[in-house]
């Protein structure tokens, strides 16, 4: 078998065997195979797409390019939620011990921020002392000791992708549907993930910016988890307006305690509820999505997912006083509030632009390996379609300095427009793709 | 600018500007541009396609990625023949001495063969002494003095050529029209070439081997010449059954010397004279065709032709004695007819298999650097269209190995078809794409 050969096959929109797949996969991770073979293929992916076979052979492929995760032992239906990333996405901090006080066990591997969209490790990390690079024994033992564990990604899963991903950001070969799907559902699956629900954003602060690409992705992620023998389901949501209120790693953090403590954004507190729902039913612990719902109503109001996130945030070494009292956390020196220029509805929040502005206080980073001010970030007051006078708050701008903080005011007048005409709330969901 | 956004404009179908295929090709010659990303590029530039005038642009790059060889003063106006190569064409050692014999100089880089089709340097190298790597001085200098010179490719010109054909070589981005048509141009142009003929061969022992396809890359061709400020005109040819009757280096030699003498096969006869009756109409020696064809005739007839040659080889260091008596020249050990089976028409002679039966001879080679036996080959004694009895010889072999006497030999009874009924004879030219 050659490297080139299988290019051509795909060049010439021919379906790939597995055996091919394999061998280009491991061949690239051995570095048998060049990067210019990989980048030539990764555009004749791109270009000429993959049948959903293909797709789940290259995910397996990938998935077993390194160590494989087997939580059997500690998980017997191990349950992983991704989100593809967005603005004001804190879910990971509240569905993890929601679920978790559910009895349902949660090992999650997440990233960082990078560009625009937020990352649950920068927002752990405005927790004093807590730990992000745990070993594999020690993600191991707390997942079965207290049943969540929150840790940075593993080298050792699915090594294939990290390799492909840096070699696809610098080659323009990110924006494949295939090559997307493979990338998320291979480290799920190295992860040893049984179940998995996706969130799926849409909408001018996603990936996915229209509803029918997401849906695409999402009908093709479920696909995969089908062939793979895996139960996979999506929602798509809307990633038009932040998440809930907050932007920036301790608000957010804040926020997610407030939610946990029965308070909190609305939208944000059904966002969770339901992700943690679907979550509770893959994984077997409640038989509808009605019955896990007062589940996760009941772990909220009876103070069980708080003592279970407490007892995460010390098993992983954070000062829980942090937490206890949210007002210890990293705090911005300066607090601005945005007003409305006129009163009506307001018709637009433009999550891509808020979270620009955002990693431009410095909450977020513009290249891998910036660091990030956990203290700074935006509260926005109102969401889409709520009613405002000329003069009320509409953001409050948190930073460090004076002229991030102009530019910030800048840029969040135009992100924000306001209409004489009511204007409908935006949807949380627009579609669910359920397991097959 | 940035390598990646040009590799996603191309991805995503738009025209690329001349200042971006400058950046792409400068940056990748000098290697700030690396492997992997004009491999992403190439394969977008595949199955995307690219406008006249990108291509043109890209050709233009190519050509100023080296030195340029200005022979305005040894040639006011230099032409050259460029063929897309295939079995049998031995047409360069013959219109070279016509057309210089005719007063239109002309100064050529050839290359090798490789793969089923032959190189004009390796048929030369049948001839003791004849040296393949002038100099530049040399190569100008042999020009001026005698008007004709035929070398090798000089790496000097066009590297960014030597260096993306590599790289299309592994990465399946070899059959893309833009890419073959810049790599033919750019070389020419570099090489100072004002005017162009391309003999663009179509049929199975051809790189393209429909005509459809053969007519697109003739006609993109001769628009990036319009474009580009250089008269270019191409003409289709037959390249199912091989041009004239040899097929191997010194068998070639010696059916180019039977031409030049007067004698030789009529389709080879008849290919040449038409050639470089275009050639000297493009380098402005003759007004018209017809007059052209006078000229070119009359210069073989008187031996002017002959003369030329010999002074050719002479100057460059080959002994003439083995072209005054080819008999000299490298000749096989074990000669083989292969009859005819059945009485009838031929109605197939595949170029293509008779092209890699030479090469399973030792006339060619399979990969770069192996080395040739100059002596082996095939004699074709009939052409498509003429009648033959059973019994009476098709082919002859000349082999040096008695193995690979016995594989050709069941090659060659496959590669010749018989018919019953007549069959016609096939064009020598398809088509002809004047010069706009």
């Amino acid at each position: 078998m050659r490297a080139v050969d299988i290019i051509i096959k795909k060049r010439d929109r021919l379906e790939l065997s597995d055996e091919e797949i394999n061998f280009f996969v491991q061949g690239y991770v051995s570095g048998e195979i060049p990067d210019y073979q990989a980048s030539a293929w990764a555009m004749a992916v791109l270009l000429n797409g993959m049948t959903d076979h293909e797709t789940t052979a290259l995910t397996l492929a990938m998935a077993d390019s390194g160590e494989r995760l087997d939580l059997s032992e500690v998980a017997p239906l191990a349950v992983d939620k991704h989100s593809t990333g967005g603005v004001g996405d804190k879910v990971t901090l509240i569905i993890a011990p929601v679920v978790a006080s559910c009895g349902l066990p949660i090992g999650k591997m997440s990233g960082r921020g990078l560009g625009f969209s937020g990352g649950t490790l920068d927002k752990l990390e405005s927790i004093p002392g807590y730990r992000v690079n745990l070993t594999k024994e020690e993600f191991l033992r707390q997942l079965k000791d207290i049943g969540i564990v929150v840790t940075g990604q593993s080298a050792d899963l699915a090594p294939a992708d990290g390799k492909f991903y840096a070699l696809r950001d610098v080659t323009g070969t990110v924006p494949s549907l295939p090559l997307i799907a493979a990338s998320v559902m291979s480290k799920k699956i190295a992860g040893g993930a049984h179940a998995i629900i996706l969130d799926v954003k849409t909408g001018i602060g996603a990936f996915m910016q229209t509803l029918e690409g997401a849906r695409e992705l999402a009908t093709l992620m479920v696909s995969i988890g089908k062939i793979a023998n895996r139960k996979v389901a999506a929602l798509i949501s809307d990633m038009n307006q932040p998440l809930g209120c907050a932007i920036g790693n301790a608000l957010e953090l804040k926020e997610a305690i407030d939610i946990l403590h029965g308070h909190g954004p609305s939208d944000l507190r059904e966002h969770c509820l339901t992700i943690a729902s679907w979550m509770l039913v893959l994984g077997e612990k409640a038989n509808t999505l009605e019955t896990a719902r007062e589940m996760v109503e009941d772990a909220i109001s009876q103070g069980r997912a708080w003592e279970k996130f407490r007892q995460w945030i010390r098993a992983q070494r954070g000062d829980v006083r942090y937490v206890d009292e949210p007002e210890r956390l990293p705090a911005a020196r300066l607090i601005k509030d945005i007003s409305a220029l006129q009163s009506g509805y307001i018709c637009m929040l433009n999550a891509r632009e808020i979270g620009e502005t955002s990693v431009g206080l410095g909450a977020g980073r513009a290249k891998k390996g910036d660091s990030v001010d956990h203290a700074v970030g935006i509260i926005v007051h109102r969401k889409v379609g709520d009613q405002v006078q000329k003069g009320e708050p509409v953001f409050s701008i948190y930073a460090n300095d004076e002229h991030r903080l102009t530019e910030a005011q800048e840029r969040l007048l135009i992100a924000c427009q306001i209409s004489d005409q009511p204007y409908p709330r935006l949807p949380l969901f627009y579609d669910v793709i359920p397991y097959a």
